[in-house]
């Protein structure tokens, strides 16, 4: 049987700071009456007393998101804790994913979005999200790495500005420097290229290097990668921006 | 001279509802002496009697923007006000690449990012950003219509989920179906789509159809367009996610 009170809400805190928490994520955390998340995540939301909390590992999404739906099954309400936006790579999809399952017909999810380290990244050095961009994760955990490699070219090819996520980790040392060989098969090693680390959170550190000096090395899991189009350029005062405009004949 | 007191806040409300504007950007709109934007932004903004407002039109980007920096440099605080991102096609870059002229070196600028009404539209449906996605402008205004075609061409080869922001207006009524059939160039008829419009705002409205049966006459300028992969379901309840994992052959 399914409790009519309980809910699933996957919530996003948005990246790093509190002053990127929306208000609805913050009311959505406050009414839960259970916290479920990767410990982290859960150490940034205030402490209250009337709260369970369930930290987690950062892996075992399906298991986490099925502890999540029989708890609220059972009448609880839950919020499923993320950084950044739940919905991109993260746990937004897992959670639906489970609750497709028969056993957890009628459970209601919601999910509260918040900002993704993309945004960010972008908005601390300037606005190099400003035309037309992806999203990609070079994670290969999930993926085929042939998979990465055909969407990285495309997105080469279509001179989009590519924001990768899970750029480098200590089981996939090698893949960044892999990708960055191939995106240089069709960008100049003069493309402007935006590393940021923990944004928004104490250990910020922003970088602006070029494809072609890009060292992949200092790059890890805390890293969002930024490379930009053809046509993104660094301003006189250092900020970094992708004009809105797109000519016939970008060379 | 520059006045040392003035700033330009690039702001992002995030899209239509106040509970998804961040604390960051409410306080920069609020420590503002001056608001600057389109008419409709400005108008989510609770009155300040201490606060100037300069309305304007939806164009003449670079107009406004360079009103904000004249406005900044002697001395006033201006928040330029955007729904959305203002990172993500809008008005961040549009400031930044007026700043970068001579006339207004030394006046500071900052982004303050949003959620962008992709984000909304996927969370208020579930979570079809939940791999590996793209963010393209339908419109040809500031980019060679052939430019569009040909990066629609390679998001659909690499099957990313599409997002598709200024999906059409009255001046440009049939681009919309040309996209759509250049998608069907590389995608099933039976690719989830899912059209919000005017999603946080009180005309809100989601549809999910297919590539095959989207109508596009049925779309507008206040509505963004997500266009699946070729792994983007929908769920018993209803939901529309793109699972996290993508298999070796997805077919």
């Amino acid at each position: 049987m399914t409790d009519p009170a309980g809910e699933v809400a996957v919530v996003g805190l948005g990246p790093g700071s509190r002053a990127w928490t929306t208000p609805e994520a913050a009311d959505a955390v406050a009414a839960a009456d259970v916290l479920v998340g990767y410990g982290p995540y859960l150490d940034r939301v205030p402490a209250n007393p009337r709260q369970e909390r369930f930290p987690s590992d950062n892996r075992v999404e399906a298991e986490r998101a099925a502890h999540a739906l029989e708890l609220a099954r059972a009448g609880r309400r839950v919020a499923v804790v993320s950084s950044g936006d739940p919905g991109v790579f993260a746990m937004a999809a897992a959670v639906l994913e489970v609750a497709d399952r028969p056993e957890f017909a009628g459970v209601p999810v919601r999910i509260v979005p918040g900002l993704t380290a993309a945004q960010a990244v972008a908005a601390k050095v300037g606005a190099p999200l400003g035309h037309d961009f992806c999203v990609l994760s070079l994670s290969d955990v999930l993926k085929p790495w042939d998979v990465v490699l055909d969407r990285l070219r495309h997105a080469a090819a279509a001179d989009l500005v590519i924001a990768l996520y899970n750029p480098r980790s200590k089981h996939r040392p090698h893949q960044l420097g892999e990708a960055q060989k191939v995106l240089l098969e069709n960008r100049s090693p003069d493309t402007v290229v935006v590393v940021g680390r923990d944004v928004g959170g104490s250990a910020e550190r922003l970088t602006v290097t070029t494809l072609g000096d890009l060292d992949a090395d200092t790059v890890d899991m805390r890293c969002l990668v930024l490379i930009g189009s053809s046509r993104t350029r660094v301003s006189a005062t250092g900020a970094v921006y992708t004009p809105r405009t797109y000519p016939a004949d970008p060379s």
